[in-house]
């Protein structure tokens, strides 16, 4: 039987997906093997790497001069892959928004290639709000601005982006077809799968085709932004299932009524818990309103010594994953598209009734 | 209805593999949620990693001095990771045998980064056989040698080991797993998942621990072996759908009777196609006695204007993706571990049928 599951990733798929996976698994299309059997040049696999980028540009409105790719290696390899592919025009110079745990490893991985300006950081509140827009200026000669627009493990959420004179990039990791994007905005959007997408082992890039040309001389092959776009990213055998399901992801999207749906249930799922959080004594949110991330929702007891207590009543009543990340401890809830309004429902109605036979 | 599939890769999976993730795709393990749906550091994926480890270090007898990688990006991926991690020890040289295509590809890359010598080739026939263990001379100090065993596209595999002083590097995307292995010969053994581990998109690598310190300053985080190993493959979110096939993939092989039966079987199944190749005048293979792959049969119809028909009729009968590469053009059949026996029997017949009707 399916339970509730707020893993933060790799996180819950639709069950319809998983479902068409299963009943295909082993004889796809009538073909006679599984897709994951076929080589990815093969038309039947083409067409299924081409439907996923139409429906992604469907779901985004992603402009004709972006350039969709996707890769290996998760939001950790364009952690790399950003400053190799954008420090060759010129300045090695980078601003970023120091929003926490994510936005920090973009940043370790920037400095070994050039210098980071950190241009506005919340480290002063222990990462607990998203730096305002009047809170930091660019740097004039910056080869690009990077931020973080959801902070998965501490739960912030940026409420704007970012107006600046250089390509705008974002790990949009854990927001990406969560709500509306306006995609002319940035330069680069870049996403691991396994939050809103699909399973984990592939990553999805948008690029401004301006910015194709503007790598360092000694980039390694697999990283290239260039290589993947003049391959259709098929410079080497792509994660083929995983597009695959991705592309599944992406139909059941449309037939759920697009981002646009999923941002209103976004909205409606985690003001419920906030709601909830905000009118407990027992349980709270550390982090600020107005910054409050709609995707994962970070929560502690206020005695802490009932955390393992929670976690497996949680569990007896198939509220699955609630653990939050080992480096910030206490809960967290993630609702990324997949997981439906009931299962916020059940959580919240399971948060009370352990709150009052405690009081 | 499952039919033959000789893909070239992403190849065939062993069918009961794909049943058992068909039946637990929703649900795995009674946990209420898929495996591809649970945070890879949990306590039930570990167990799944640590186990494909474990079962991978016993079919293939790797010793305790070797790490077991399990990465993304591919072979292609590793055309970058082995000048990266192995050219920054002093010598920016390394040796290339240039045995065909995959291997031009490696040696492409590692040029960017260091001095290649080719320290033996094929190319004067057309890479249609393998160079022999006297033809060549290793450079005095080589960071390393790299060769392919296996040349997939052209079907060429070398027969013995190459004996040098520096490490020996090899590509065994499309042999690991088929023949015990002298794995304390090699520096580094890597292989892309798609034809004998699992389905694309991740790759195996065996790195022997005096080799992790010796990276070029610059590498980039997500090339980096040393990385890799100090975070057991976890440093991002790994593949998790792929590495759990992958294990299955694992105990599939041991319960066959693990790679010396693989070996017993290459070698019925090959033995048996390219004995009717030679008996034929209608089919020849382009591939030298000698170095013929066991694994990856190419070859060719005297008369080509047959091509279409050939592989129509075969598609009519259930014998699957037996094109060549778009290289090369002709046909080959992929032998692969999960294609059994019947499959090349089966192709045999319809190939003597073909030529019979034509006669």
């Amino acid at each position: 039987m399916r339970k509730f599951n707020f893993c933060a990733g790799p996180a819950a798929l639709p069950e319809p997906v998983l479902r068409q996976a299963q009943q295909e698994l082993l004889d796809w299309r009538g073909l006679g093997c599984s897709v994951m059997e076929i080589s990815h040049r093969s038309p039947e696999f083409m067409e299924v790497a081409e439907r996923a980028e139409r429906d992604l540009r469907d779901l985004l409105k992603i402009p004709d001069n972006y350039k969709v790719l996707f890769l290996q290696g998760g939001a950790t390899g364009q952690f790399s892959a950003v400053p190799w592919n954008l420090f060759g025009a010129g300045s090695k110079k980078a601003d970023f928004i120091h929003s926490g745990h994510w936005a920090a490893k973009a940043i370790k991985e920037a400095r070994r290639y050039g210098q980071v300006n950190v241009v506005a950081s919340s480290e002063d509140r222990n990462f607990s709000y998203a730096p305002s827009a009047d809170s930091w200026r660019q740097s004039p000669d910056a080869a690009y601005l990077h931020y973080t627009p959801n902070e998965t493990i501490s739960g912030v959420e940026f409420d704007y982006v970012p107006e600046v004179d250089c390509p705008l990039v974002a790990d949009m990791s854990s927001t990406i077809l969560s709500h509306p994007l306006p995609v002319e905005k940035f330069g680069v959007i870049y996403a691991g799968a396994q939050k809103n997408i699909g399973p984990s082992g592939i990553a999805v890039a948008l690029v401004r085709e301006d910015l194709l040309d503007r790598s360092m001389e000694n980039i390694p092959r697999s990283l290239s932004w260039k290589v993947a776009a003049d391959a259709d990213s098929m410079d080497n055998t792509p994660p083929t299932f995983a597009w695959y399901l991705s592309g599944l992801v992406f139909q059941w999207l449309k037939a759920q009524g697009g981002v646009e749906a999923m941002a209103k249930q976004a909205e409606q799922k985690s003001a419920l818990l906030y709601r909830y959080l905000d009118s407990s004594d027992f349980f709270s949110s550390p982090v600020e309103k107005g910054s409050r991330s709609r995707m994962n929702v970070p929560f502690v007891l206020a005695d802490d010594s009932l955390d393992k207590q929670f976690l497996a009543e949680a569990k007896e009543v198939g509220l699955l994953n609630l653990k939050g990340h080992r480096s910030v401890g206490g809960m967290r809830a993630s609702l990324y598209n997949a997981v439906p309004l009931e299962a916020v429902e059940a959580l919240v109605k399971f948060m009370a009734d352990f709150e009052a036979r405690r009081a």
